[in-house]
């Protein structure tokens, strides 16, 4: 496995500079691969993504022309930067890796788009998150309402893109697009639960349930649609889909690890930032759940309460610690090698000729060790 | 047109006692036919609405069984009060009026009551609203993220049911129920805007707009659905729509003369409800549009800030009593009866043979009429 050295920032193609910086610091030739593979997916998508959402009236475009960066708060447009398009890439990388031809799912691809879009926009309401993408988040600048209601829309235009898509895939891709909703919704709802109780009522596995959830369900369908649009067998829809849940929860893991021990200079974030909040990520989880001397360190750590940004460096990094000592870090680099080879092991059964599994690798890949 | 005496709540069927005071009370055959073909619909229509709930996973199960009176707030099972299904009846009777079978119409039926609940449990939350069918709405019994969620996942359902829906019809009518969505988004977020501004400040166009948005689109998309599975021709389906527009229209013109002249008894809310929250609805907005000294008294009352549960009985009926003196009554009552005659010229276009027609007449009179 190729580990790179981009940034989260680094990640995003829509950004000339942050190419130019994956095109530079890159080890690997998967991650110029992926780095193609994402800007192809953008300049496929985006297209059909703008129509959509050019097409809602009044307030909510202004809201979903903001949320995707194609605006300012203040209407003029903008650069745009509507993130890494993962989702919609690995729709079109499945449908060729099954024989399929790409250009026929770029509808179910823009619709998994406007699917984690709609996601993002309610989870940002729900978790009084302030910012996403470098910018402030759309319930900041529009209220809470314009938020909701503008990710309502878009999961609106998500099913009636499918839903006008004459393809043979259209209609099985609309179900199981709305059952991962559905699945979508259940992660968010365990994890505003689960952030709610105290740090020892946490349990490991419904942490992994949540993240499967919450961030492996939308991966694995955009897999599957892409077996659905090249007209692939159920078994390999199904491989798919656990290629890219266990993708899924590999980058999970690794994105949790990045939110504690990640550099600041290249995430963008604070030092600790996940910790200063008391989060229940899963390196914390599986820390707390080893057991032991060090566990309860870090039990009585976490249990205080957040210092509402008066906590030092020093503060954050005995707790970083602490997470360290109870093997938190260790056990979720493992777990997240532990799913990368679950999800290549996935891939060989959908895609048995490794070449054309060159791209959903690749992809898979990128997303995961971006940034570590 | 049948004026009818039964209130709100008798508008119920899913309530016996409800209903028994329908038949009491009614004083016309259409009423009887209405509440005959609304029992109907929720008998057909309940079936394949709980086997939807029902699937949903872990606590988005229980918020969406307690939004649909099937279970108490401790999870406990509950008579069930799922409201009118006026909404679903339309669909059946359109599709019956237009020749088609209303059983193969079920499925859509039932996705346009999940899409109707998915608004109404996200309006709640924005609108803050408390009550909802007499009970605590879901926000206030599960907090925001869960109903917001909850209403995420129905509106996830209707597109699901659509998508396994193997009729013909179905791609249409998900588009069709898709672009509703979005107009009812729009309408919510208008309707959230003018909320904000001043009394002088919003139109009485503006106001029937939003309220053709917020509630003649559902209507005027449901019986198009039935016409949809019908196989009626495109401008039969469209002068449906019209019909259900208008019937909309009406509808919400006198639930508005209703929230401000109303009887408790009957409505089950205070009197002058709307005026002691200054709601800027049709009546209001007409009469602060008539211009001339009556209009002014009115907008002196208006633009003082609501009493918040401090203003005498005496205080609202002088708002109320204002609203009249400025036409907003009379216009609202003579605006509700022209938007049922378009109403009624749209259905005879979309159904010639008025023996055909009496189904979806009766139910366009019997929700425009109650209470009133």
């Amino acid at each position: 496995m190729t580990q790179t050295t981009e940034t989260r920032v680094a990640a995003e193609p829509a950004d000339p500079v942050a190419v130019s910086t994956v095109s530079t610091v890159s080890d690997g030739h998967e991650t110029q691969e992926a780095a193609v593979i994402l800007a192809q997916a953008r300049g496929a998508v985006d297209p059909e993504l703008r129509r959509a959402v050019e097409s809602l009236p009044g307030s909510i475009r202004r809201v979903a022309l903001y949320h995707f960066g194609w605006e300012h708060a203040d209407g003029t447009p903008a650069a745009g930067n509507a993130g890494k398009a993962v989702r919609p890439a690995l729709v079109l990388a499945a449908a060729r890796a099954l024989g399929g031809r790409p250009e026929q799912a770029v509808r179910a691809a823009a619709a998994v788009e406007l699917t984690h879009n709609f996601t993002l926009l309610h989870d940002d309401v729900m978790d009084r998150d302030a910012t996403r993408r470098h910018r402030a988040t759309a319930w900041k600048v529009f209220g809470d309402a314009d938020a909701i209601l503008a990710g309502d829309a878009l999961q609106a235009l998500a099913q009636r893109l499918l839903a006008e898509d004459r393809h043979p895939a259209a209609p099985a891709a609309a179900a199981r697009l709305a059952d991962c909703v559905v699945e979508l919704c259940a992660g968010q709802s365990t994890d505003v639960a689960l952030e709610r109780r105290g740090p020892g009522e946490v349990t490991l596995g419904e942490t992994l349930a949540m993240a499967e959830a919450k961030t492996g369900a939308l991966l694995g369908c955009a897999c599957a649609l892409g077996g659905l649009y090249a007209g692939a067998a159920p078994e390999e829809v199904e491989a798919l889909d656990a290629f890219g849940r266990a993708a899924g929860l590999a980058f999970q893991l690794i994105d949790d690890v990045i939110g504690i021990w990640g550099d600041p200079a290249r995430t963008g974030k604070p030092a600790g930032a996940d910790l200063a909040v008391r989060k229940k990520s899963l390196p914390v989880v599986a820390g707390l759940a080893a057991g032991g001397p060090a566990a309860a360190e870090l039990a009585a750590l976490y249990g205080q309460p957040p210092g509402s940004g008066t906590e030092s460096a020093a503060d954050l990094e005995a707790i970083a610690l602490a997470v360290e000592r109870a093997g938190g870090r260790d056990w979720a680099q493992t777990e997240a090698a532990d799913q990368m080879a679950r999800a290549v092991h996935q891939l060989s059964r959908a895609v048995p000729v490794p070449e054309a599994a060159d791209g959903l690798l690749s992809l898979a890949e990128f997303v995961t060790w971006r940034g570590y």
